[in-house]
């Protein structure tokens, strides 16, 4: 058996970025380190809620995108006076779901923020084919040069929030939210979980910090379905949820019955949901939070609401990319 | 007219990454700040060609992924010994070509170097549904707290490298290479280009800084084609191509008079592009380089293929992700 010890350095702290060196030594005597780097947000990683909370993570994507994009200079825009001045439109090719205006600024605004951008359209707003979504005038350099950046954000978050709203339409009417997962594109979870949100849809916990999911390891490391939720509920401070996983309306019971107010359905079939559905409700006065999982699509999203659910979380909202066909027109 | 003028201050070196501030003033006095990581790696940022090139990006890459999912802790994760021990294995549920062994193995050896990481395949190999890809046998709390990062990495890196295979296979017997471009997803351009080469494709540029691709407002800018031709050879280094894009054969004619060594015909239809190759072939022996793209599909890609050309681009291979589905059986 192997028991980890971490030691953390924190190597600089300006008021956005913290760098970490973290060391961890195991009982054998291994050692390993690495740095990360951090992103402080009111002290403390906290419940994402409003865009506003979201600019240093915005900067921090944005930076990283034209990094690896510019790297060590725009060749081809030299091939434009240091001194032009362009004006160009941002044209949708197809129905979506608007996400991404700060991310797509901050592209331009950080190569210079006289950039001028006039935005006719917001997130969360429904776009059609052939519709003028903003005007950009600014420095031709900068335009060209962050052009390709801008729009890769603007096409992937304009894709989860589109793809989500297809998800929430299909449900209208029934009592069910449709969430998403940590099922994300590395580096950008709370862009995409921001994107969730412009689509209509509602976040689960935001990474392992910020609510308990208890599965089936968890229940057996534990000894029990019982035992595990009384020690996640000794875990748990009061603004983290507990929400445990079953697989069967016999682990349900079990789960009910240890008094969870939280309960994830994996892969039932469409009776056992409605059958969940019965078996919960009569529980807390109804109020046991029930949500299913597992192979939900588009074709039949709609069935698994009306069993009564209160919220669907799907996987394909955040992992899976049809970027919207966007163009940028000088 | 606005010019712009950077000050760039080193904040922090260290041998593996460099901390930026830039601070730009325009020539109105107005200014604006902002900081940027980059990776060293020998000095500077190179072409990419092997894996172990990519080590500082693959620990950029897993540092994030890790820092946004686990931020200050998993609290599920303490419902586990924290000696226990467990072994789990990754299975892949459909036919795909696999992608993204060291950021799937850095996941978990980030968390403890300890973790051991049997694979039964490699990046590059073409997998089948059911089919076992590694062992990961390790501390169970660093499993658990590693396991989605791991396979978000897995899954979108190896989505990348099946979509790339498709388009390379749909055109096996042609001369011409499958060929990325610049729509990736924010923050993951090394990764995605490696994946492409995984898939069998080819790497375009890797930024706006190791190739010069002129479009229509340089050529606007400078002149016409000739001019800008001749400006893209001043400023270009004997590593950097230089590529034009064309819109008619009147354009390509042009720029072939110009002395163009490679060209980019966009939205060529198939006569178009089939007369393009009979025009530019009888140049420089043969040797001008001559790439299609725009609106390029698995239905059609083997038609333009059959044109000639030497290159497709397309840019769904890094743009549009649909993940591969895989799980981890403990």
């Amino acid at each position: 058996m192997v028991t980890i010890r971490y030691i953390v350095v924190t190597v600089l702290v300006t008021p956005r970025i913290r760098l970490f060196k973290v060391q961890n030594v195991n009982s054998k005597g291994e050692s390993n380190s690495y740095m990360y780097c951090t992103i402080i947000s009111n002290g403390s990683l906290s419940r994402l809620k409003r865009l506003n909370e979201l600019s240093h993570e915005i900067k921090i994507n944005v930076s990283q995108a034209l990094t690896e994009d510019i790297g060590s200079g725009d060749l081809t825009a030299l091939l434009v006076p240091d001194d032009q001045h362009l004006s160009a439109i941002i044209e949708c090719r197809e129905e979506a779901v608007l996400c991404g205006v700060a991310w797509f600024n901050s592209c331009f605004q950080t190569l210079c923020s006289a950039t001028e951008i006039n935005w006719f359209v917001q997130d969360g707003d429904s776009i059609q084919a052939e519709q003028k979504l903003c005007e950009v005038r600014g420095n031709a350099r900068v335009l060209l040069s962050a052009e390709r950046s801008a729009l890769n954000f603007l096409q992937m978050l304009s894709a989860v929030a589109t793809h989500t709203k297809r998800f929430v339409e299909a449900v209208a009417g029934t009592n069910a939210a449709i969430v998403d997962t940590r099922k994300t594109i590395p580096g950008l979870r709370f862009a995409q979980k921001y994107a969730v949100q412009c689509g209509g849809g509602v976040n689960h916990r935001l990474g392992l910090y910020d609510g308990i999911l208890i599965k089936e390891n968890h229940i057996l490391a534990a000894g029990g379905i019982s035992p595990v939720l009384k020690k996640s509920r000794q875990i748990a401070s009061s603004d983290v949820f507990v929400q445990i996983e079953v697989e069967s309306l016999a682990e349900l019971e079990a789960a009910l019955n240890a008094g969870a107010t939280m309960v994830l359905l994996d892969n039932f079939t469409l009776d056992q949901l409605r059958e969940a559905v019965t078996m919960t409700r009569k529980r807390l006065n109804g109020g046991v939070i029930i949500e299913a999982s597992g192979n939900i699509s588009l074709q039949n999203v709609r069935q698994v609401a009306e069993t009564g659910v209160d919220r669907i979380s799907i996987g394909s909202l955040t992992k899976n990319i049809r970027a919207i066909d966007l163009s940028m027109r000088f």
